[in-house]
């Protein structure tokens, strides 16, 4: 079956690298019309010989399509490379990785040029992009009507999750996903430490340990209820006072180990912290509060 | 139907905390005929009209059956409780929680005493005990010819997990899977109170948040991998370059949020002291170097 490219909406993408490149793979793959710059043009070539156009500014590259993905190192850099460019009318999707206040500041640049801005954030390292099935999305922020008018573009590298016009909140949702995620490489990191000196084969623990991961999960759904609700107390199977009793077999077994607990007392430290607060009966959920101020109502 | 409970091995048990009580509550379930003792007597009274036999002294719980499981407070409880005890011929499982170190030298101690000798590390909380399907079980480590002997009475309470003739794995297991999961919680924590600034509904982030989780939790097979052959380069999809480079985001979102970055900090810098060691093109796997000795061949 031969698809006819000439409907499918063109797009230009500003950006790439290793990100850039598997965006323009899955764009391309799907026949979408695709403008093409980056910095260093050698790393653009490969991907004229499978259809893209390729461009030497940037603002040619803008010129040629209403819809421009950028996705650059950082939030600097796409300044650099929009400077002086013209952005009026149009649809600018920035996958940049930055902070929420990076991609708040940026729509607003944007918009004063006359651009609808869209900011993303990536769930997906660059062999997910364009895999169905990969489990790999981006989420999306800023203007609805940009996602809305898109979509179907925007869908073809990975799925698609609107999680608000604050154009800041792709990029908070996915710090905090990346954040929870460090949380969990530094713990995986402490237990394959521990097996050393006892030489336990990581493959035969690696199972058990990705299992007990998986298994835990549904505490977050247990913290979301207690946090929404202001209510620690809910539903508590094992309490703070317990949990700081409990702490100290984890410390001593890592001195027996002989593996530094520096990637376990912080989070220890806060439970303590929250205990001698007066909180022993709550979940461990209240170390949150000494986190973060409270929100503002 | 009426089950003779003739036919069910009998047993001890010493401790009715919230988990021996849970434990005892399915034994009699099943009904095996059970001996238990508690040093406040109050707390074991409920279990006598469920049908166990309750002793004044540890030592005539003890003299009533073979098979003497031990769930209590920590080990020096256990020390106190069994101290001048006849334990020859007895089949003891101890399931109190405790270290490797502590769990080897209580082997020793109960054989010396004449007894064989189980350790044993409850992954579960007491409302997940005799639940079928909760997903809970025990590792259990020491004596191969106990566990065997009496595997189907453990396997009462929840699942059953040898891992060794080493005393000490079973807590060794116990204590790697729960640091692992205090680190997941940390990250957890981290990531809900970024949100609280701008007020997103936990409840709402929750699904997103533990489907993640789950998400990465194969990472864990691709580092044993890693770990096991000793080539950190093995696979690599983002390398310690890149992830260092992508940690300023994490701090700088922290910062924006007005969260404190306690939780991230230790463990964003043991990647960059990897990094600085000239690792940059490996996995980040190699932080695990950083945290415990070489294995010894």
């Amino acid at each position: 079956m031969n698809i006819s490219t000439d409907t499918r909406t063109p797009l230009t993408l500003l950006g790439t690298g290793a990100m850039g490149t598997a965006l323009a793979h899955s764009w391309l793959g799907a026949g979408h019309p695709l403008a093409v710059w980056n910095r260093t043009p050698s790393r653009a070539q490969p991907l004229a010989a499978q259809g893209a156009e390729l461009f030497a500014s940037a603002a040619d590259a803008v010129a040629a399509s209403r819809l421009v993905v950028v996705c650059l190192l950082d939030d600097s850099t796409v300044g650099e490379a929009l400077a002086g460019v013209d952005l009026r009318g149009k649809d600018l999707v920035n996958l940049t990785t930055g902070t929420p206040a990076q991609a708040r500041s940026r729509a607003e640049w944007a918009q004063a040029r006359g651009a609808r801005f869209l900011d993303g954030g990536i769930m997906a390292v660059p062999p997910m992009i364009g895999a169905a099935g990969s489990g790999g999305y981006v989420f999306y922020s800023g203007s609805r009507t940009l996602f809305d008018t898109h979509q179907e573009v925007l869908a073809v590298p990975a799925g698609t999750l609107f999680v608000g016009a604050d154009a800041g909140f792709a990029a908070l949702h996915d710090v905090a996903l990346l954040s929870a995620m460090t949380g969990m490489f530094a713990g995986v990191a402490h237990a394959f430490a521990l097996l050393r000196k006892d030489n336990v084969p990581p493959r035969e623990f690696a199972p058990l340990l990705a299992g007990w991961l998986t298994a835990m999960t549904p505490w977050v759904h247990k913290a979301a209820d207690q946090l929404q609700d202001g209510d620690y107390t809910k539903d508590v199977v094992s309490n703070l006072a317990m949990q700081v009793a409990g702490s100290a077999t984890l410390l001593r077994t890592a001195e027996e180990q002989q593996v530094s607990s520096e990637l376990l007392v912080p989070y220890l430290a806060l439970m303590e912290r929250r205990l001698a607060g007066g909180h022993g009966e709550e979940d461990i959920t209240g170390v949150i509060d000494l986190l973060a101020r409270p929100s503002v109502a």
